[in-house]
């Protein structure tokens, strides 16, 4: 980024459109909004003293013998084997405990950027201001990263992108048309959005399995103010 | 397809994601509103006797001693040696004649398409309720793919799938949550879509080399009502 503008904002869709933007010297904002990333901050935002992120089922259960709770999930259900699922009340409820998680989306997306980002940190609905603040505060370009649904687009993590836009829009210099696209039905669908997210496609998949009561706790806005970020492999609160 | 079903209506918002979609039986309706697509329709409405789209410009000028008008754009901007370039005036003006076109994302998007999908059409909001129409009358799954720029994702492309979904709404059973995300953005927008899109990164990129004229005819819903198809590697009104 030059001096004298304004640091810019972007946003990946999914991750595979992370192969187009050059992440050196930036911030990227990971996104999974049902249930990873909502799950990360609820957990830290607890007592959890950190939790190592990590893209396979045999990694996390690498851990388990060195006292960790491992947690994840793979097609919206529960690995057999793990101590939690992807639920942000089980993770609440690890106060004081270390957490090793794998999921289907957000911890492969982690995974994709963590190598070229300056920093790397957690979004969600759930704390929403605080990572605004935050990324005002570091004066910094800025990409946010949707997870999506096994590579595909996905409209809450999206909607999220949206939301988080618009927060930086007086600050931030709006780069590609995602913002604009994310930023406009966010606008159209805030007052509505967890009816409206009733109808999108992973909600569905998850409602399935008896989760509504996630669902509706990933979509409270501003409920904590921790922002998670990535340090030495650890999501921890910055 | 099976019976007594609507059929299906997905969005591929980028010409990678045609990567997550079986096309074998469907209609891939291509788009790319700035202006390949609008270029086709407003062509074969004109007159046009047919055009082939290929993906290379050495393709292209293969054709040329054969009589066809080679037409196209590589970033933005008319080929060296081309007849003419990317502006549906240019192909308006092309009657009786047979075009060879490559662009630098339309017609990339026709090849992605053209040995899978049943049937391979061609929509632009010039075109718009033709389009729908002809679709219903097919009764067919359907897959809307937009062009994009250069892999990415765009604004005007995705605003026109989500327009043609809502027109198709009652009519087919919309899958993914590309639908719900790129009709909310329509909605929010319609009545401003000139205004809205003179922000997007194509537009500026567009109207830098002033054609502006073009960008605006884009925009002008159902102005003809031809739907181009790919028969035999040509495109011809349906």
């Amino acid at each position: 980024m030059t001096e004298n503008r304004k640091p810019s904002l972007e946003i990946c869709l999914t991750p595979d459109a992370v192969s187009f933007v050059d992440l050196t010297g930036k911030i990227a904002v990971v996104v999974d909004i049902f249930r990873a990333t909502s799950c990360i901050v609820a957990g830290l935002a607890s007592g959890v003293i950190h939790i190592i992120p990590v893209a396979d089922i045999a990694d996390a259960l690498h851990y388990k013998s060195q006292d960790y709770i491992t947690a994840g999930e793979r097609n919206g259900g529960k690995v057999e084997g793990f101590d939690i699922g992807n639920s942000p009340f089980e993770h609440m409820a690890q106060e004081r405990k270390k957490i090793v998680m794998t999921t289907t989306n957000g911890t492969q997306a982690i995974e994709s950027v963590k190598s070229t980002a300056e920093q790397v940190i957690i979004g969600a609905f759930l704390n929403l201001k605080a990572v605004a603040n935050y990324l005002k505060a570091q004066n910094k370009d800025v990409v946010i990263v949707c997870a999506g649904w096994k590579g595909r687009f996905n409209a809450e993590d999206s909607l999220f992108a949206g939301a988080l836009a618009l927060k930086l829009k007086s600050d931030f210099w709006w780069e590609g048309d995602e913002t604009l696209f994310a930023s406009h039905s966010y606008t159209s669908v805030k007052n509505n959005l967890s009816k409206i997210l009733k109808h999108s496609s992973h909600y569905k998949r998850l409602e399935e399995r008896g989760v509504e009561e996630d669902m509706g706790f990933c979509l409270e806005i501003d409920k904590f103010d921790n922002v998670p970020i990535l340090k030495d492999n650890l999501l921890v609160n910055s």
